[in-house]
């Protein structure tokens, strides 16, 4: 069976071009069981996908079919569904399912997913999953929640293996082999002073490959790296990614063992930073496929109408122009291409600056210098797209002093565009403000506003 | 110690807005120590730091105090501060290094490590370090080698903890008490049959917690993820995110275990691949702040010169209509208007869809359903502002017949944008190009070019 399915998941000839997609077929073959109302055929076409398959393919269906198929699946529903699905549709499927089916999936989860999952609840919702608890993991649940949004200790799963720092490797093999509440996955053993202190962590592998009579204080690693709980989760994320972190206490005020953040969760938490970003720069927030048309719109709308904001300013400052436009109609023509090439070399200055200071690349230390690079390489291009311009407008418009002028604007506006990338980002961050915000779309109409102001202003100084 | 270093890396008060950020006074210090030519101060300054954060160091400082340091440092220089390197300054200090100290530097590495260091290098290089490994080592990270660049069996790492299917728990650890040649950090056994074939990984939390004589066939996680070694390490990444994989088994052609991938690496390639995407996004290619000022300008001058070129597409467009503007001068005013709204509008659009596409959420079986969906958000966006748009330039221009062409212009701008944004991105996925070089400048002109079309083409045929 476990050879079944690792087949299936790598050999299947029909995915040979992207061994992770759903296929068009498993969607459809399972919507067929829907329609045929078959729970058998449905069990079994869900039986060898994972959780966060199952969770993608409700994302994917229409709603119609997803309160079908949930209605003919009934109970046995794995709460791991839940964790994977999207926020959007989260809540849907929670009101769909029974109470008892709800409480069955949620009480086999760990802690940080259950936190995960009932954070962004209403009320009501949060309650009934609370509800479904035992005691002791409920008030565990609700201690999280009292860290604050995006913190580590929203992160982090409670459920801590943690020894004594003067016992032996015997003892804790056997404390492991007594204990029948472990993790589900853990990866190391805390040691702790008598304070509940981190003071080391022993990996899994050297306690095994160590004799019974072994202290496990000598066996801990040459770092340990503890997290504050209050510390953002970006800067989590950040760390495990640097230092390659596979498991790092986190600890309150006072420096006490709280609980455990792994890998896993601090790469879902850097892959959802880097989705954002990456959005940001292309002027949308956070979003989703399945969210529905007026909320996307909604969504768009802002970015948009501070788009048309300053796009209007753009064009009242050719207004100002209006009289040389006017007499030279080659100047509206031409203008475009030099905000265009201006909006694109702040952008791309931007997208630098932002990806070295979220790595930390860009520091105080070496921010003159880079700003002194990134005018250089303005410089650079600008004089080479400058003599381009300037020669295809002479040659082809036979206007030699009108490819003076462009190439002269280009020249400034792309060595402008350089540095305002670097400095605006620099600026945000210096104010506390996320740099991820200065997005493309906001360069973009601020280098249309220099760019136009530039060369209409050397055309009117010059040609008028 | 331990705590002293725990203690730095999150007490520091001078860090409390970014603890990870290396101190402006870090750096000044350590290039304080190698003004002096005092290597115990230098020595003791660096002590504290993690092999990644002396690599940043020595990105952050210049290329003159890169050298007198690591002439300063001599000898014990950590083999990971070189993994941890940007490609772009790796090759120079390893010219840095005299033989021995990189001979001695690259010894304790793990093999993926030496791969991912090797792999990029002059063959010079690349012969002086493999010269410097025992014959196995070498002839392992040769083999690897072999492999295609970005795929699974460069990823890998070949020390896999392995045990026969038919083992029990006790035999397990006596064997791992007994060898001395473990991997630094593993976290599965992996089972294999008598043809190395892999049947099942079993977690070391799961072993510790069972008594010796149990069976560790019984204990063996519920799936198991195989990875072809050929496997691009964008899908590998892909699947650790998806499937929280903490380390997967990589298999040759004949499906024999020939090494492991652990989810730190994962999460280096997830991590790359993000970078890269967002620098696409912004048409900049694979880019370092420690690149020359030549090197970055060559490597953006591409997208520019195609910018350069779709603009002069768009000017082309805007010169059909010499003559309306010529007659109405505003329209030369209002017309980056419309350009830049449907740029912007596009390029959410398609950030919105090479991120689905990369999270394997919008597939052959939605794509339809997604198109349609952007359309509905376009329109509702294009009405929006092409109300509010047209009510400015009626009333504050008072051109209530321009407002009306302008309010057309823009909802048809926003609808085509929208959906541009979507069918661009998968029509490139189809044809098996990356869809995240659609850039956004790329989007942005070829909306610039529909926009100008359709708002001057609209007042041609009102207006004249």
């Amino acid at each position: 069976m476990m050879d079944d399915q690792s087949n299936r998941i790598d050999h299947d000839p029909e995915r040979e071009d992207d061994p992770y997609e759903l296929t068009r077929r498993a969607v459809a073959q399972i919507i067929h069981a829907v329609d045929q109302g078959d729970r058998e055929q449905l069990l079994a076409e869900m039986a060898p996908l994972h959780a966060a398959d199952i969770a993608d393919l409700l994302e994917q269906v229409t709603a119609f079919d997803r309160r079908r198929l949930l209605k003919l699946l009934g109970g046995g529903f794995d709460g791991d569904i839940l964790s994977e699905l999207d926020e959007s549709i989260r809540e849907e499927v929670i009101q769909l399912l029974h109470p008892d089916v709800l409480a069955e999936a949620v009480r086999d989860l760990d802690s940080d997913d259950v936190v995960d999952l009932v954070e962004d609840l209403g009320d009501a919702q949060q309650a009934a999953i609370l509800g479904a608890l035992e005691h002791n993991d409920r008030v565990a649940i609700q201690q999280s929640l009292t860290y604050p949004e995006q913190s580590a200790g929203r992160l982090m799963q409670r459920e801590v293996v943690m020894a004594p720092e003067h016992w032996n490797v015997g003892e804790a093999i056997d404390y492991l082999r007594n204990s029948d509440d472990l993790p589900e996955q853990f990866y190391h053993i805390v040691l702790v002073d008598p304070r509940l202190k981190p003071v080391g962590n022993v990996t899994l592998g050297r306690l095994m490959a160590s004799r019974r009579e072994v202290l496990l204080k000598s066996l801990v690693e040459e770092i340990l790296h503890v997290i504050p709980a209050t510390q953002d989760e970006g800067d989590v994320a950040y760390a495990f990614n640097q230092y390659h972190l596979i498991s790092a206490p986190v600890v309150d005020e006072d420096g006490r063992l709280v609980g455990v953040i792994t890998i896993d969760d601090a790469m879902a938490v850097l892959d959802e930073e880097h989705e954002d970003d990456y959005l940001k720069l292309a002027g949308v927030g956070d979003t989703s496929l399945t969210d529905k048309v007026l909320v996307t719109a909604r969504g768009r709308f802002p970015w948009l109408m501070i788009n048309l904001v300053t796009a209007n300013i753009a064009a009242s400052v050719i207004s100002q122009f209006e009289a040389t436009i006017q007499q030279i109609v080659l100047l509206a023509i031409l203008m475009p291409i030099v905000a265009s090439m201006g909006g694109n070399a702040g952008t791309q200055s931007l997208a630098v600056a932002v990806r070295a200071l979220a790595t930390r690349d860009l520091t105080s230390s070496n921010a003159m210098r880079v700003i002194r690079r990134e005018a250089l390489v303005g410089l650079l291009n600008g004089l080479a797209f400058g003599v381009i311009m300037g020669t295809v407008v002479a040659l082809w418009f036979g206007e030699p002093l009108i490819g003076a002028v462009i190439a002269t604007a280009l020249l400034l506006t792309l060595i402008g565009a350089a540095v305002g990338g670097v400095v605006i980002p620099l600026t945000l961050e210096r104010m506390g403000v996320d740099p991820a915000v200065a997005s493309g779309p906001f360069v973009t109409t601020i280098t249309d506003i220099v760019g136009f102001f530039v060369f209409l202003g050397i055309a009117t100084l010059v040609l008028i």
